[in-house]
């Protein structure tokens, strides 16, 4: 296929099945600077598809460093006023969110990790109108990647610069289906295999989960009663369907954050806020990191894992098999979006409302009752391997393997 | 002087005697996506300057005309509530506002001008604490250009894009005087030429100005009393000394409202709003605009013209002779900031508070009693001519020539 139509086939596909936009509708678009000639495809796509208004919030990495580097600490201790208005009022009429990613995972390498973590704590208070709408699952969004030159030169170190962004831009496409003759199509036969392993582990109602790996992983991790797996794509209230993520190949739950016992050993590195963290680990009590270590990126760990109560615990646990089509191509590629959906992870931090049966008439200290952790965080890391072992364990202590050897039993 | 080098040389030139940042300072600029490899170095320059921090707002010609194409009206009828925050609030702490063009001048042909207009007035609505603040001098602004391929295969439509952006580039150089060993030298020296001519035309406080061109410009336009000529740079009450337009040729004044008669026929194309209006003219009678025409862009001007009522009425007079360096490489820029230093030019719309003697002691309604222009616009126009007269007539009718063929007298 020729670029030029990949690349609309692409802006398509985010305006179609991703965020699924609806006639009308408002769309708020985040991307970097240096990607504006691929976001006014998409956007371009949004208006034909029946966006009323699409309006861009933009970013640039070495900005973003430059800020970091020379505006003191209190000035990220606050998010300003306009801009938690600009996006709670976005969230408020409906708005649907895309967020197009190019980053350089090595971005902020070097910043004190001390003002990223502010600026996120600072958006926990902030915006607090968007992140009930997304929690409630009221406002589509859709997160999405294009290869930026240092993104794929950090994933192809040997390539010339012109041949990793190709080579970048090539796995981008496998991943996301883009080439498949019809993408929106084979978008929607995704879907039907998500909803049937869904529809299984559902009707089993495990009540916890033993995970093993030969690198050290041992834990056991606790499920909320009446809980609901979810994966694919997503549904708002009024019956859009959309896409959070693409790609996407990960079925995963919000475990109960009081229920976690072992050792948990990354199988990839993690890129957080432009800072790669290596070689880490984590042990859990009660649901409680009580110890963890890395090898690189201690500090920006730490800061991660100190952001807050709900940092400490865990808001996510995620299935994906060995045999994903992204595993398969086996590329590191330093980005969640992607790795997230090449081995199994598990995220610390806020877990979602949507992994709660009922949740819709649950109050948030309900559902913080219920085990659903609360955090102005939440950052999934790998841990899944080839040998991986995950089994399930009922209330009445029956076992079905659910994982052998990294892939479904 | 090395390409690289010299771009370092402007951004420098901008932080320091453009804005003048000053410690702590907080800075809010304006450009476009495309322009970001200069907007950095911009902003590296700003903090190296001082600035405590530096917020962009990024604009696209292609988002923002498809915005224009797709969005329906009442989009532009308002301007959303966080980004009049966002420029009010920048504004009351203080903020220097960078603006940075590099535009395509035709970027919106064939956008229905209500659209554009529509801002315009929302705009006045929307931004009234910033409005205020740069209307009684508080706080610093610079609007600069660089080149972009549009832009510059406008100028030079017969050159490759290469070859047309370097001109531009060259072209912007000389007039931004960075081609001299100490640009920011050269424009203290800039500042002391202007303060002379200033000083010798309010201390001679003519009553009224009549200029004749063999084009068909014939109009005798009224001055306020006790009326200050401004040009250069500004300052601010705290003694800030800024440069708001580089380059800048033009010494002005805002005149009296409702004494302008006669004949203004236009020596320059007027690029507003991404449209271009050529061949235009006004008649004057006691300083409303009675009767108008334009060979090109007639509905652009009138939306211009018709955008409330201080659109028919004037809000500069500039000075500036057909000696001036910008006017003496004979290029035509298809840009404001740089053809307004061109050639003697008016402006319709909104007069500026710094060309009245004691205005920071009086409100909005005794300046607009004293005669001082009142709108939501303010756009400027040529209509210098290499014959133009000028003659200043005192209040008891005696007369001095002040241009002669286009030159001070």
């Amino acid at each position: 296929m020729e670029f030029n139509e990949m690349l609309k086939k692409y802006a398509e596909l985010i305006a179609k099945s991703g965020i699924n936009v609806q006639k009308g509708q408002e769309i708020f678009l985040n991307a970097q600077v240096d990607n504006a000639p691929f976001v006014r495809l998409v956007v371009e796509e949004l208006y034909k598809a029946g966006a009323k208004v699409v309006n861009i919030s933009w970013g640039d990495d070495r900005l973003s460093k430059l800020k970091y580097e020379n505006a003191p600490l209190e000035v990220f201790e606050e998010i300003p006023q306009w801009e938690a208005m600009q996006k709670n009022q976005a969230a408020e009429k409906g708005a649907g969110f895309v967020y197009i990613e190019s980053s350089d995972p090595d971005a902020l390498t070097g910043i004190d990790p001390k003002k990223p973590a502010a600026r996120v704590k600072a958006g926990e208070k902030a915006f607090t109108v968007y992140r009930e709408h997304m929690d409630k699952g009221l406002n589509t969004w859709c997160i999405v990647a294009t290869p930026s030159p240092k993104w794929a030169k950090k994933i192809f170190p040997d390539m010339s610069e012109e041949k990793a962004i190709e080579s970048l831009w090539k796995a981008i496409c496998n991943a996301v289906r883009i080439d498949t003759p019809d993408p929106i199509k084979a978008w929607d036969e995704h879907r039907k295999t998500f909803e049937e392993k869904i529809s299984i582990l559902n009707k089993k109602q495990f009540d916890r989960l033993h995970f093993e790996s030969a690198n050290g992983t041992n834990i056991i991790i606790g499920m909320i009663e009446n809980h609901k797996w979810a994966g694919g794509g997503d549904k708002t209230p009024d019956g859009v369907y959309y896409f959070p993520n693409m790609p996407t190949e990960e079925i995963f739950i919000s475990p109960d954050k009081n229920r976690a016992d072992g050792r948990v050993v990354s199988s990839k590195p993690l890129c957080y806020q432009g800072t790669m963290i290596e070689g880490f680990e984590f042990t859990f009590k009660d649901g409680k990191i009580i110890d963890f270590s890395a090898q690189k990126g201690y500090e920006t760990l730490k800061e991660l894992v100190e952001t807050d109560e709900g940092s400490h615990r865990l808001g996510e646990v995620a299935l994906v098999p060995v045999k994903s089509p992204i595993s398969e191509m086996g590329i590191l590629f330093y980005n969640t979006l992607f790795d997230e959906n090449a081995a199994c992870h598990l995220a610390i931090g806020r877990g979602f409302n949507e992994c709660v049966e009922g949740a819709e008439n649950m109050s948030k200290e309900d559902l913080e009752k219920r085990g659903l952790n609360v955090s102005a965080t939440h950052v999934d890391f790998m841990f899944g391997t080839a040998d991986m072992k995950i089994t399930g364990i009922e209330k009445d202590g029956k076992e079905s393997v659910i994982f052998q050897n990294g892939n479904w039993a």
